[in-house]
This record gives C-alpha cells, sequence and structure tokens, in this order.
C-alpha cells in the first residue's frame, strides 16, 4: 500500500510554502517560492503548479489524499480568499477552485489563525485539550476556537477574529477603520506602538530611544526588556494587562480549557506570560479562576503553519 | 401507544414551575409553588415531588421520557447547583441526584440562560438557525450560546457568561467582585443604575426624580421614556450603545448568525433595539457587517423558561 499524505500550503504576503505531510504530522519534505501577491493571481497558480509536480516528483510513490491551504482571510465555506490586503488578486480570489482544478486534488482552505488552531489540536498542544483558543501574537493577532475538538466556524467560516474585539471605544486607531482593537495592543507592531507611548509619557533614559518606529523590531523590545530596559519592560506589563483583561473575557464566552499563544511576540516567554496571566486571573468570573492553562506554542518553527494546513486536508479528506 | 412527555421545571429564587411539555413545545400542563430557599433542600424535594405526583395524576397516561431543570448557577457536567445565591443549600446542590432518586426519571440540568438558548432552538427565533447567541435581560444578565446547533458547555458546562465580559476596567462594581461587567450596565439593574448616573450628569426636569431606587422598575423607565422623559431616553440609548459594543466583540468571537434578546428588559422594543443594532453594526469588524441579525424573542410568556428545559430533556432523552 502507499503510503498516504497530504499537500500543506502556507501561502504568506510574502513566501509560499508546500509542503507534504503524514498523517502523524511528519514533514515528508517541503520547498518554499516566493508569493509575489501584486503579480496576477494565475501566475502564483502556475509558479504553485510548478513546484507541486517538482516535489511530487522528487518523493514519488505518496498517495496524496488533498491539499490543505492556510492563508489571510481565507474563507473555509465558499474557498475563496476574501478582500486580502497585501494582494493584488481581486476582491474574491477563487483559492480552492483554480488550485484543485490545476492539481486535480480536493482542496479546503482557511486562515492562518484557524490553520495554527489546527495545527494545535493535531500536533501541539491541543492534542488532549477539546475545549482551547489559540492566538497567534505577530505583524497582527489573529485567533482560532475550537469546541468540542472542532475548529468554530460560526455562520460564515469567519468566527474568531479576536484581533478586533475592543479594548477602550476611543482607543488606538486600526487598520481595519475602528478603534481600540485588541491587535492595536497586543501584537509585534502593538507592542511597537506602546514603546513609543511610553516614550512619550515617561522621562527614563532607555536604548529604545536610539530607534526610529521603523527600525524597531519586537525582537529589539524583547532583548532590551531582559537586559532591564525599564521602558520595553513597562511596555510588555501594559500589553499583558490588555491581553489579560481579554482573555478573562474570552474564558466567559468560551470557558475554554487552556489558551496558547503562538507568534513572534511569544518569544519573549514569561516577559510575556507573567503579566498577561495576571491580568487574566484578576479580571476571571469567579467560576474560571484558576481553571484556565495558559501557555506557550511549542509546535513553532518554520514548519508550523504547513502541518496547521495539512491538519485541515487531514480532517477533511481522510 | 402512550403519549410521550418530558418535566421542565424553571427552579427560580422565588418560585419554581413544574410542567408537562410534548415534543413539539406543546405545555399539556404546569404548576407552581413557592421555592423557598432559605428552607433545607430536602424540603425543596418534597415539595417538588408532591407537586409532580399531582401533576402526573391529573394527566395520566404520559410516556414521561425524563425531566430538564433550568435555575442559577446549574452545572449540566456535575449536575449541581453551584454556589447558588439566594438559597441556603449548600456549595454544592445534588439538583439532578437528588431530584432523579426521588421522582424515578433521569434527571439534565443547566442554567437558566442555556435553557432559554435551547428553548430558541427548538420553538422560537432559533428553529431555522444553526450559530445563535441569547441574552437575558433581566434582574443579570446571563447568555446561551448555540454553535452548529448545540449548546456551548466549554472546559465545565459553564460557557456563556457574558454578563461579566468587561466593559471598562474602572466601571461600575459587579456583585461577582469585579468592577465593569456588561451586566452592570444592561440589565433591569444596569439600566436602573445608569438612570441614577443621568440624574446625577444632567439638569433636566424628569419624572424619574421622583422615584427612590428602590422604587424604581424597568418598566417605569421604558413607560417614561415612551412618553418623552429625557433621562430615561438617555438611559436607553447608553445602555444600548455599551450592549451593542460588547455584541460586536461577541460576533468577533463567534459569528453567529443572530443575537436574541430576551427578558425583562426587552419589554422595551424599539427603545432598546435601535441604539443597540446602531452601536453594534458601528463596532463590527467589516467583514461580520450587516449579517448578524438582532431580534427581541418572541417566545416569551410564562411558559418560556419551562420550554428551555423541556428542550433539554428533550435533547437528552430521546
Amino acid at each position: 500500500m502507499k503510503k498516504e499524505a497530504v499537500v500543506g500550503i502556507d501561502l504568506g504576503g510574502t513566501s509560499t510554502k508546500v509542503g507534504l505531510v503524514s498523517e502523524i504530522g511528519e514533514v515528508i519534505a517541503m520547498q518554499r517560492f516566493d508569493t509575489e501577491g501584486r503579480q496576477e493571481f494565475s501566475s502564483f497558480v502556475d509558479r504553485l503548479e510548478a513546484v507541486y509536480n517538482k516535489i511530487i516528483t522528487e518523493n514519488e510513490g505518496l498517495d496524496i489524499k488533498g491539499v490543505g491551504i492556510g492563508s489571510p482571510n481565507a474563507n473555509y465555506f465558499t474557498g475563496q480568499m476574501m478582500n486580502p490586503p497585501n494582494f493584488s488578486w481581486g476582491k474574491r480570489v477563487p483559492l480552492a477552485k483554480d488550485i484543485g482544478d490545476r492539481l486535480s486534488l480536493p482542496v479546503v482552505i482557511t486562515n492562518d489563525a484557524n490553520a495554527a488552531a489546527l495545527s494545535e489540536n493535531l500536533y501541539g498542544l491541543g492534542r488532549d485539550l477539546r475545549d482551547f483558543v489559540v492566538l497567534t501574537l505577530g505583524t497582527g493577532l489573529g485567533s482560532g476556537i475550537v469546541v468540542n475538538d472542532k475548529l468554530l466556524l460560526g455562520q460564515d467560516g469567519i468566527a474568531g477574529e479576536m484581533g478586533h474585539v475592543n479594548v477602550r471605544p476611543d482607543g488606538r486607531m486600526c487598520n481595519c477603520g475602528l478603534s481600540g482593537c485588541l491587535e492595536t495592543y497586543a501584537s509585534v507592531t502593538g507592542i511597537k506602538r506602546t514603546v513609543f507611548k511610553l516614550l512619550a509619557d515617561l522621562p527614563m533614559p532607555s536604548k529604545m530611544r536610539s530607534y526610529s518606529y521603523n527600525e524597531l523590531t519586537g525582537l529589539m523590545i524583547t532583548e532590551a526588556a531582559l537586559a532591564g530596559d525599564l521602558i520595553a519592560q513597562g511596555a510588555f506589563t501594559y500589553t499583558g494587562e490588555i491581553l489579560g483583561t481579554k482573555l478573562a473575557d474570552a474564558v466567559a464566552y468560551l470557558s475554554p480549557q487552556a489558551i496558547i499563544l503562538t507568534g513572534g511576540l511569544t518569544k519573549a516567554g514569561d516577559l510575556l506570560l507573567d503579566p498577561t496571566r495576571a491580568a487574566m486571573e484578576e479580571r476571571l468570573f469567579h467560576m474560571y479562576r484558576g481553571k484556565v492553562k495558559l501557555m506557550i506554542s511549542e509546535v513553532g518553527g518554520e514548519h508550523d503553519a504547513i502541518l496547521g494546513a495539512a491538519a485541515l486536508a487531514w480532517q477533511e479528506f481522510n
């Protein structure tokens, strides 16, 4: 009998990764190419097909069950990317249909945060959990919610946009047009904004004063905080307090067993986790206190998003 | 063949209603008695058994499948009421076990808001919906969340405590010990507090100035608002703005098809619905705009809570 595998695709704004993944989450092979989202969508499909043919030829003898794709603004139900920012592919990109036709395989898609949640559910900290929430704290804030071992999709496949819950009505302006969205505080971009707010509010010296907004990265803030920089440390405390308060809300809706954090901001480890957990516990309704685990993902690494997309394909086509 | 029925019990702080309910939601018979939650739990079980025997004798020839109970702080998984306020029955009341033993029937329990959600799902506006949220706006604020036609229970049967999501960290003090909980604004008690805040903030004459806090009822506020009282109208606007903002958050988590409001405060109809809907739409993440119905329950009436409890029993024992 041929070995079974699925294709996991992580379609990002900059690069796209294509992997062959077994059911136990072994990445048999992986290739990467530039997405070039500003060129035509058909050109992307051409290049994807070429990479797929190459990887399949190099790894012959597999029984490919189907394709899972994680991408920004992907809608599970329609198979389309809806108004993806940073792409010139139109308002409704027929991702599942066009790629499925070209590769002659069934295709299922979901947004990157949902893919991360599935990845945790099959291969990560969610393996033994039934109800949990995954937050991706990167450039923005994405979330994937697992209820009773299934992804919560909602009416149209786009449930779990915790990046846009409201922290305060008169809060920071968000790219989405609203004010006070959680992702303007709890994300790599959010903590950069917080550093600049604290540089304005507070008088103490800080290494943070020597970088422009464009130069500053999340990693710089983490390293400065670890080295004792008060502004950088204050930025993590501020971020954790806001994130923890909103996680307490998430628990009041969903009563999950655990909340798993992933993405660039989590490289700070306990610097982020400690103030977040303290604020969450302080704000939790009494019935939930001490019951919800707050953890940083261990899946990580460059295969993370591919595994999530593959997990979706395994769930769908097995 | 005997006609099938279940027992639906609405166990409230003041009175308890016991109903026999058919699968299509017909209330075959109903009896009410005083709960007397300050007496011993065993005395309550005695009186419940007596009422049950009476109602069964008066309606003989039924095939009773089981018992569903909706009550404050009831936990579906444990079958217990946990720390119920206004009752002297202990910290963990073995509701399902003791009543099941006495009536020799299987018993399932849930909190009142979840029962209301099930009632909508089987007999109300949720009949044709798969994903929706029910808010009970009474003395407090309860919520029941339906995902994929099933009640969202979470890790321990107590998901859906939207009354305690945070409106603002420095907000009104709540009975639960937290500050800024949604139910301190969006409930009958919440709108009373808002009337008193507006009486303090604003100078205009108002009928509301002639009542003490203890005298004032939700109905008085509604009637005054309908008669053009500016303070009472302002209280509904204020309530709707806060409720709508938090409903937008609920949508970002759950992407429901509809949000159904029920309970005393909804007697105000459009006075409540219009500002709530406007605030919700304004705060919705763009992908959700114009897609979520906001409605007032039509189940209502004195059978509402019994129907919800019965719906749970039908779901469980059919």
